[in-house]
């Protein structure tokens, strides 16, 4: 049977990312007999421009019929000045909020040929291997009532609203432990709840579902000290479980520490399981077009596809061996660049991997 | 004239940390005649098991007339299950709100005594001076309505409102400017203006402040980038202006980056400059009662206090001396302790801090 990917360039440096990620993805389709097959739509910024909207029906209408989705990254300072309801970022929240893609898992992992770009000391991060798991279709981000209102007095007020029923609640902290249960059995769930009712709700409902899963173990943090302890000591964690912002925040966090932000891949999936994957980065206007841009998050992005989406762990493992190799032979982008190794352009890590596969 | 200074001792370490700042308070008390009178009050917890409330009455009527106030810490395990509105947090939370103490100031420095203590690498943080300027009465953390209801279908929903006023963002973006004005002249706004409203309006009224202080630049980054940032480079800020739950996760991670939290006072100051001082970490249970607590955080919140409430910048200069003092004297508590220094307890290091001053 046919699988359909929908490719989703999007602005800055999605698209020439993406290209390298597409022909790794031809080569193991071939390699691999796994009968994918892709087109492509406009998202984002780019789309903005072209159709007046950043998530444009026909887009829509494809995101929807695909089993799997590839995005490269949307958003940049062109299209700071537009109206909240049509910027580059609300065609992102759109596909995730119209596919359902609640739960949003963010790996933070060191690769060990990595090691030296980490701004922590080496002791602190070797061996780094954490699975940041965010709500991603509810909380602040899409709470109602949100806006801005002109209060009696003549002054503006700003307003959102943090909002989680049990029901997605539930379903986020079942993503959590089952992606525990296949890996160190340790969740760790961040609220507020000393200061937030929403968040004495996420974990009182993180306590219920624990019971569903006796053999993972379930923790509490406040996300300040999780802050904290993402600094101090990141290896205490297994898989963090946390709402839309606060996944943002620490997610990103984590990210960093890994001092490569441009090798981390995620995946956003839905409740039957199919999704859309990105790399953790973003659109980085500054270097767009230049070719300096590391495709190995949006290539491992693709791994975590197959794996996840496309039942096809073979070709998933090819990639992201492939992965390790390149960086095994001393190749590294700008941003990873580092004495003793060579610096190659996105096309050149694009070719190396090819050939690496 | 008498200066009238409440002590509130509060949870967990609070009562022991405190003392030792209460001892250096009376020495420069008396060195420099400063004329301060104090009493001591309960919050927090202990409060609330005395009286049946985190916050009596009694407390907050002479919370009200100190021209300054001195807070441990508050909270603990021991009081997780009582309800959100009796909680000791809500003691806190209560005095912050009480005296409209909207501007948290929260410096994050790395003492080169302690640029060891660090996970991060001495070459990102050694000279590291940030200060975060915290909105700490509005925000979500007072935004109504708030609770958990029950919905037509009968499950839960947990809910809070993150709401500010532009008069509310333009008293603490002053106080931002201000602060930048004797600093290095650079302030960052923190918002996620690409998703939230509130922060829109956030942003707006930043730039508009901005243009009474043509002398001070601002800069604008969402916080997920800032979380990232301040892992990555973090001396690339001066001062950080957001909002009170941005506040509390940025600040506590910019406290770790120096590795030594139990290093750093902050000051909570209303419209009048009048405020409460308070170390930046929290009542760490499990020593409490053990004679292991770092005072210093306390100790140089005293010396906050006397520069930004009671006026005595000499005193303040005196303490901040003394602790840089007992540091290069190689004395050093057990959160902060490092091979070649000697472990001392906390009544040890105030007597350290009194004998220096
Ligand atoms: C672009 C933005 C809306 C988005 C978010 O805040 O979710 C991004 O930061 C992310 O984490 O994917
Ligand atoms: C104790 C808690 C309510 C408080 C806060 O969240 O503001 C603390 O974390 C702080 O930062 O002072």
């Amino acid at each position: 049977m046919t699988k359909n990917v929908l490719i989703l360039p999007g602005d800055g440096i999605g698209p020439e990312i993406v290209e390298q990620a597409v022909r790794v993805l031809d080569q193991v389709n071939t390699a691999f007999s796994l009968n994918v097959e892709h087109e492509s739509a406009l998202v984002g910024g780019s789309a903005y421009d072209e159709t007046g909207s950043p998530l444009p029906e026909v887009t829509l209408a494809k995101a929807k019929a695909a089993d799997a989705i590839l995005l490269g990254a949307v958003g940049g300072p062109k299209w700071d000045g537009l109206d909240m309801s049509v910027r580059p970022e609300k065609g992102l929240l759109g596909l995730r909020s119209n596919l359902e893609l609640f739960a949003n898992l963010r790996p933070a992992i060191l690769y060990p040929q990595l090691a030296d770009a980490s701004s922590l000391k080496p002791e602190i991060v070797a061996g780094l291997d954490i699975l940041i798991v965010r709500e991603l279709t509810g909380g602040i981000y899409f709470g109602q009532p949100r806006g801005i209102r002109t209060l009696e007095n003549g002054e503006r007020q700003g307003y959102n609203t943090y909002v989680y029923s049990e029901s997605e609640i539930r379903r986020i902290a079942r993503s959590a432990f089952e992606a525990a249960r296949q890996r160190g059995k340790r969740v760790c769930s961040i609220d507020k709840s000393n200061v937030l009712e929403v968040t004495v709700l996420w974990k009182e409902v993180m306590e219920e579902v624990a019971k569903e899963y006796p053999d993972v173990e379930l923790s509490h943090m406040l996300v300040d000290n999780a802050a904290m302890q993402l600094v101090r000591a990141p290896k205490q964690f297994d898989v963090m479980v946390t709402g839309n912002m606060f996944g943002d925040i620490l997610s990103d966090a984590a990210a960093m520490l890994t001092g490569s932000i441009g090798m981390l891949p995620s995946a956003s999936l839905n409740a039957e399981g199919r999704g859309m994957y990105e790399p953790c980065h973003g659109s980085a206007p500054d270097i767009a077009g230049q070719g300096k841009a590391n495709p190995l998050a949006t290539i491992l992005s693709v791994a975590m596809m197959l794996r996840y989406s496309l039942d096809s762990k073979e070709a998933a493992d090819a990639i992201e061996a492939a992965v390790s190799n390149v960086l095994d032979q001393g190749l590294r982008t700008a941003d990873i660049a580092s004495e003793g190794c060579t610096t190659v352009s996105t096309a050149q890590m694009g070719d190396a991997v090819l050939a690496a596969l």
